[in-house]
Order: C-alpha cells, then sequence, then structure tokens
C-alpha cells in the first residue's frame, strides 16, 4: 500500500509580478501586432506572482545554452537538497531508507543526472536505482507518483523519492515571438518539490490506482525545438481546449475503479493555466472550489511545470481538512498531449507519539528489492 | 514471471571499419602530441566496423546541434520501427498488448519522446505509459530492463516494449581533442533495438531479480558537456579501470540470489570497451569465452551504447544453446558511474505449435494495470 507523503516546496527568491511582467510584454513588444491579444491572455492566466532562480535582468538574458544549463545545474544543487531533507522528514524516513530516486526536470538536461550528485553528497546508499525523466515536460511529476507506485507495488517494502526541479525561467527565448511564446513567458514559473512513495507506513494519499492517456495525434501541440540556443518551447493555441479530451481519461480512470469522477473529496489538477482548470470543472460537473489548491498554485507560482501537482498537494496537505479514506485523484498534463493520473485515499498522520507504521530496515528492503 | 524475449536489433547502411578510422585519425590529427597513443588506443578496441546513421562525410561535418537534432528524430523514424515489429513477433504479440513503452536514447534529445509518435503510428492504445530515459547513458539499456520488470512484477498480466535508439555518430564533436574524445570517436557505432519483456508466458531470459550501483564521488569520469554545439562526450581516464569497483556489485546481486557469478551459464556485459571485458572476465574468474557475446558486438558494432545489452542477447538467443533454467547475469554500465543488473533463468521457446503461454487480452490487463 503505496502512500505519498507530505511533498515539500521551494521557491527561489527573485519574483515577477504579473504587473510587472505586462509591463515589460508592453515595453519589450511595443510594436507586435497582436500584443493587446498577449496582454490579455497574461491577464487572464491569474498568476498574481512568479519566483525566478535568477534576477530578472539576468533571466531576461540569453548568454547562451552552454551558461544557461550551467546556472540550471549551479542551482538545482543549491535548491534541491533542502527540499529532499523536508520531504524525508515528512515521511520520517532517512536517505539510507530510499530504494529509487526519480528525478523529474524538463527545464535543464545533464548526464549523469543530478540524482547521482544527490546519493554522492546527501547519505543515500550507492545501490539507490535512477530514474531520471525529462521528456514528459509538465506530466513528468504526474508520472513520477505513478511509477513510484508501481515500484512499490512491485517491492512493498520499498521507499521512492520523487525530486522535481523546474527552472522554466531558464527556457526564456527573448527571440520567440510568436503569441504562444509570449503568452509562456507570462505564465511559467521556478519551483522546487520532492516527495517520498512509502511502500509502507506512513500517511498522506494511498495510492490505488493510476494510467496514462494520450490525445491522438497532438505530439505537435506541445514541444520543445532542440537549437544551439538551448529548448525553445513550442505551445499550440489549441492547448487550453484539450480538456474536453483529457477530462473522459479521468473519468475512465475513476469508473474502473468504481469511483465517482464528479464526487471526490480532492482534486490535484495541473495547473496548466485558467481555461484547463475551469474546463475541467465543467466537464467534472465539480465547483471551482474543488480545484483550489491548484488554482492557489496557479496565482501564486505560475505553472511550475511538473512541480505543480506537488505544489498543489502540499496545500492540500496544510488545508488539514480531510477524513480519513477521502477519495481524490491526482492529475499531471503535459506534452503529447498526455494526462499521468492516480488515485488515492486519505491517510491521515498518526496522533503525536504513535507509531507512524512499519519502518523496514535496509536489510529487509534489500532482501525483497 | 517476467520474461525478456528476444530482440530485435538493427544498423544504419553506412560503415567505417577500424582501418578507415586509424587512417581518418592520421589524417585529422597528424600533429597531435598524443597522436600515438590516440592510434594504439583506438587499434586495442577490438572494433572491426561501426555502422554509422549518415555517409562518413555528413558524419565528419558538423552542421549545428539544431540540425544535428533533427536528423537524429528523421533517422529514428526510419530506423525504430521495424525492429518494434520485429520485437513484437518475437514476443508474439501485437501492439494492443502493450502496457509500457520505455524509450532509451542518450544520443538525441525530443519533447515529446519519440514514444508518443511511435503509439500515434504504430496501433498501441492511447493507455500506453510512456517511461523515456535520456539520462541514463550506456547503462539504459539494463535500467530499462530492470524498470521493465519491475513494472510486470507490479502488474503481473503487463507486458513492456523496451526501445533503445544510438546515433552515437550524431555526437561528433570535431573541435574535441582530448585523448577520451578521440578514442571515442573510434569506438562508438550507432544502432537500434527493441524488446519486449511479457509478464505471462514468452520465451527468453525470465528475470529474477534486478540491482543498481553506483559507484561513489565517480559523477564526472562520463558526462556530457552541454553546449551550443550539443552534447560533448567527456570520458576520463580512469573509466577502463572501473571494474574493480563493479565486480563486487555483480557478485552482490549473485550472492544474494545464492548463485554464483563466477558459474553462470550466460553473461550479457555492457561492451564499453576491451579493458572493462578483459578485467571483468578476471575479476570473476570466466574464461573470455563466457563473454563472447559482448566481445562480438563490440566487434562488429562498436560501442553502441544502451542498444549493447540487446545486440549481445540477440546473439544470445542466436545462438540457442542453453539449457532450460540455464543461469545468466545482464549488466549495463554507464555514467555515474553506474551498473544496471538482473539475473535471469533461460526458458526455451516451445516446440512449434503449442501455445506460447497465457496471452491476457486488454480488458483482462486493464482490470489490473
Amino acid at each position: 500500500m503505496a502512500t505519498l507523503c507530505r511533498p515539500a516546496v521551494a521557491v527561489p527568491e527573485h519574483t515577477i509580478t504579473q504587473e510587472e511582467t505586462l509591463d515589460l510584454a508592453r515595453r519589450l513588444h511595443a510594436r507586435h501586432p497582436q500584443l493587446g491579444l498577449v496582454l490579455r491572455l497574461i491577464g487572464n492566466t491569474g498568476v498574481r506572482i512568479r519566483h525566478l532562480v535568477q534576477p530578472l535582468h539576468e533571466t531576461l538574458r540569453h548568454p547562451g545554452f552552454t551558461r544557461r544549463n550551467a546556472v540550471y545545474e549551479a542551482e538545482a544543487k543549491v535548491h534541491v537538497p533542502p527540499v529532499v531533507r523536508r520531504a524525508l522528514q515528512h515521511a520520517d524516513l532517512g536517505p539510507e531508507d530510499i530504494d529509487l530516486i526519480i528525478y523529474v526536470s524538463c527545464t535543464g538536461f545533464t548526464m549523469p543526472a543530478l540524482s547521482t550528485w544527490l546519493i554522492n553528497t546527501m547519505g543515500f546508499s550507492p545501490g539507490t536505482r535512477q530514474l531520471p525523466i525529462a521528456q514528459l515536460g509538465c506530466a513528468g511529476g504526474g508520472a513520477a507518483i505513478g511509477r513510484a507506485h508501481d515500484f512499490c507495488l512491485a517491492y512493498p517494502q520499498a521507499n521512492v523519492l520523487i525530486v522535481s526541479c523546474e527552472f522554466c525561467s531558464l527556457l526564456y527565448q527573448p527571440t520567440d515571438l510568436d503569441v504562444g511564446s509570449l503568452l509562456s513567458n507570462g505564465l511559467f514559473g521556478d519551483a522546487v518539490s520532492s516527495v517520498v512513495v512509502r511502500g509502507a507506513g506512513g500517511a498522506g494519499v494511498r495510492l490505488e490506482r493510476n494510467s496514462s492517456h494520450l490525445v491522438p495525434d497532438t505530439e505537435s501541440w506541445i514541444s520543445y525545438a532542440v537549437r544551439e540556443t538551448g529548448f525553445h518551447f513550442r505551445l499550440d493555441k489549441r492547448v487550453p481546449g484539450t480538456m474536453d479530451m483529457l477530462a473522459p481519461a479521468i473519468q475512465t480512470l475513476a469508473d474502473r475503479h468504481r469511483w465517482d469522477a464528479s464526487a471526490l473529496d480532492f482534486y490535484i489538477i495541473h495547473a496548466g493555466g485558467p481555461r484547463i482548470l475551469d474546463d475541467l470543472c465543467r466537464h467534472l460537473k465539480v465547483p471551482p472550489e474543488a480545484f483550489r489548491h491548484s488554482r492557489a498554485t496557479l496565482t501564486e507560482r505560475g505553472n511550475v511545470a511538473s512541480s505543480v501537482v506537488f505544489d498543489a498537494l502540499d496545500r492540500l496537505f496544510a488545508e488539514n481538512a480531510l477524513h480519513t479514506a477521502a477519495q481524490g485523484v491526482i492529475a499531471g498534463f503535459g506534452p503529447g498531449i498526455t494526462a499521468e493520473m492516480s488515485l488515492g485515499t486519505w491517510v491521515p498522520a498518526p496522533a503525536p507519539g504513535t507509531a507512524n507504521g512499519h519502518r523496514p530496515g535496509a536489510e529487509e528492503r534489500a532482501a525483497s528489492t
């Protein structure tokens, strides 16, 4: 019974408000033929503030892909360890208890992946398996939950650490002037997050079932153009309308589990943008408040890619209002177009002073994994 | 009981022999102060011929990262589908029977991953899970086998398709002149491969146990420098000596399974280079012939990165000399430095005309996955 524990989330210190974003767009793109549309789209995102891994003036420079990726690596090494430590604390585990690290990031690329550095520097066992995922984009967080769940089904005593590191601001491309790019410049933000999936014990979301769904023939709708200048994010204008195609996948998953997708107790949904949340609300026939955690993430962070689901989940834990066995769904959306979905039930934290479930030692885990 | 079926492997039509490689090195690097060492190292690889996805004169040009990555994508779409079809035939399955596609490649980068295109064009279900792995380098094939095994442990009726697409020649960097780079220019080759892991039924290697091992503090020994010109492969001169550190990990895995790593019936080992194979033979106290399939891969293909283990495995199947329940190990090595290892027993193909195990339908699999 795999349990997704409370995530840890952090955002870098630099910020940009929506007003600053709009001012900047007006200044940088004064003669853009679709400036009015761009300003309206950015205004509609509902994003109030975003965090940036570099000061704004540095963010707006493009110092070359070499330098960009070096900043990614250096900043990841600063921002990731604290969230990993907190995620382990939330799960009441130490690094020696982790059997698999899933490192998710689509905004920088290193070989080996940062999971190697984490193992070497944070006390994880050299036998820790590594699963770096770079190519699932915003859906990577949802996929990581699914794969962690699968791993704990395979090895019921195992524990999985998920790390998501997204510095979307490092993908800012000053020469990309299409409407999708200019909207993206006003939508995405930076965040890092980490969470443990415990195979045995733990409190949080007990994972029950997961699935993936690819909307046929939408490969080009969200993509990277890979160039000398790095990754160029391409966003088709049809993307905000994709809930027509993805809502049925959530309903199918719930049906298969004999749950009602319209009557769940919690919804942790990828906050790709406001229309995605609005449309999915409508399709699932749930009130807007059902998506309050995703909306809060979007408002206070922007779209932080694969970290969105963990940030929204952290808000669910902070609210602390769920009853035992409350039913919910977690869904990440990303390029493909894909949805990566999980169903789970709420397991409250035990009263202080009581044991937090059986914690198998390394030898017991080694015997099974 | 997950079974790794017979792989399908293909190499592109263009070739370069070792003699041509040595001539080229002499011509291009006539004044290189370590030319003698480079020629000796290339000569020692034992690589007789390698295959290239472009003609040699195109391979030696660097038309920019944009163009390079576009060639990767276009050639992957040419070379991958035939091996996928053959791998499915070997497993006696159709695309509709596959629940997870693990797409492994470290020589090109696309978002979404090529698995999305495969699903859209080859008849896989939109519910197929995707696991693209780009950051495990040469160890990616071994890791894919491990994760496919884990997935089938979680869902015993599931089937996993692994695809490995490695066009190492697209990482040729004419301006990298250190000895490690010049050796790599004479060592790596191009290949694509695919294999199915069947959760139920099938013939081949029944997967029994897997593990990973990271050699502490060797992160920088094999790495990519990510630059405007693409991925620059960095190879430390200490890498050929790493079997001192990785052989014990294979022995530990075998010990845990109460097998003797020195007395296995087959060895499918990453053919990173000749010294890796020689040293591991010595450490495991097995005769050189035990690694004949890996040596044949190295001789006839060069180091084809994550496809090495599948090419060597294909040769094991072709030899068709194993008895039922013969014991063996599959080990991929790569950046980290990591080993990704699996133990398995041989399940011979059934006599013609007999059933190849139970083949669950999509509904039965959907109920469980």
